[in-house]
């Protein structure tokens, strides 16, 4: 078992170097560093004394043995365990409510025994999640703020232990990496940030032959999800429901319109979030009726 | 209790000429047809001989004592009872996919003993819904398969058994009616029907004083919900979402910001439909962090 030690990278990029090398099924720790690299940790630090620069973090990147450019890596979520202190914040033009945010707020908040403290009286249960998670990208640079066919910024809440990931792979090693884990966040991340926070991350990374995929895929104990990211919501909507639906068609033998009439009757199509530069959905169908997506 | 059999509007408008009264806190029956008005019932028949003019057929309406414009209805689903067969249909150019659809598709499914019996080897439970509910819009008429701050056709997947629905009154009596249910639907609805079917609804219509919304609401042992319809889905989020936190400052004492970062860590996002003229949207707070709407 490799532990990749806070080595950040702020884009997914083939040309980023690995820092590690990690066998094919071999199982791996990242200490990772929340969405603001930190910055906001200290009591008294505020947004207006951010370097921009260093936002959403990854840690890594990784290179796996025996992935090359046209297969799949499977990223099997083991442990998330949390740091004690994350953070919020509201910001003016940012999240959906943005053009109704007059000035910025910064919330430091606890997390202890399994649960957040967003103030003396609410107080919820932790629901561990990975903000960011991925390959290094076909072409050029991506910041690790934009979720895209490589993964990073998905902020999916179903990214979370128990959760196989199934990611394409373009690269030579994939060159994987991964960071902003929130200690809590809703279905669209609606303020821009959930609870951020610091954290080690135990995932195994396996490589899988012979198949090829266009997005990132998900599978739990429920569900087979399809997940799209584009600036448009209605064309993130329309390619996860595409995808899907041919998964559908090529594990239970139905035609296009069976396969859609089923999606459509038992399906459930998901916000995962619309605040980032490209919004990203999930498409699912339960696991009941479709035992695996491969 | 009072029994509405099958009289049907096709659009929502104050105009339309109430078949019953009923009192403040009765208990109605509504007999439903399906979204098709029962067209596609026969084997054989198809959407080529549809009259289109008889769709999202809606059962009522029914004029509310005691209700005035300003006022809020509040609409308790007790009993859905189904009809022994469902209909689905895939069209070309409609839908998620409509554009890969290249030839219409009609199918009739039986529903008996609690499922949905989709093939020979495809049988699932079913999940009884509401497509089609609301009041008479503030103007004009809009017709049953468009939803609005009316209701009307939000096809809400929750909108089930053991929910309570709230209304703008926009009229005096409401004008309330209901049809369009479905044996099983997932969110998204993304082929445009999900199982249409002919049934029985109970629900308890009951008037509050005091209060004004502007959109329905929808509430149930696990969430408080906002539900927002627009053409766009981006602007249907930024509805749902201003009025929620705008619900969640006032139970909760806290500001704008607060209830927004609130609603980024605990609350969801959840799509309805995608696919009616009006996208609709749902946006959610659990019933452990805010116990009411008002």
């Amino acid at each position: 078992m490799k532990i990749i030690e806070n080595n950040r990278v702020f884009a997914f990029d083939s040309k980023n170097e690995c820092v590690a090398e990690v066998m094919d099924g071999e199982t791996v720790v990242f200490r990772t560093h929340d969405c603001f690299d930190n910055q906001l940790s200290e009591e008294g630090s505020c947004i207006g004394a951010l370097n921009w620069d260093r936002i959403n973090p990854a840690t890594g990147p990784v290179y796996v043995q025996n992935a090359k450019a046209g297969d799949v890596l499977k990223v099997e979520i083991l442990e998330i365990a949390l740091d004690k202190q994350g953070v919020m914040c509201a910001l003016p033009e940012n999240g959906v409510l943005g053009s109704l945010v007059k000035e910025e707020s910064v919330k430091r908040i606890q997390v202890k025994d399994g649960k957040v403290h967003f103030n003396d009286k609410l107080v919820f249960d932790v629901t561990p999640m990975i903000g960011v998670i991925g390959v290094a990208p076909e072409n050029g640079s991506i910041n690790c703020g934009t979720p895209g066919c490589h993964g990073g910024n998905m902020d999916n809440k179903r990214i979370k232990v128990g959760v196989s990931l199934y990611f394409p792979v373009f690269h030579e090693g994939a060159i994987f990496s991964l960071g902003d884990v929130h200690a809590a966040m809703g279905d669209g991340e609606v303020m821009v940030s959930g609870v951020e926070i610091s954290a080690e991350v135990k995932v195994r990374l396996s490589v899988i032959k012979g198949i090829s995929i266009e997005t990132p895929m998900v599978e739990n104990e429920e569900i087979c999800g399809v997940i799209y990211s584009h600036e448009e919501i209605e064309k993130a909507v329309f390619h996860a429901v595409r995808i899907m639906n041919e998964r559908v068609q090529e594990n239970l033998g139905l035609s296009l319109n069976e396969a859609g009439m089923l999606l459509s009757a038992v399906g459930d199509l998901r916000f995962c979030q619309v605040v980032d530069p490209e919004r990203t959905v999930m498409m699912c169908i339960p696991k009941k009726i479709m035992k695996s997506l491969f």
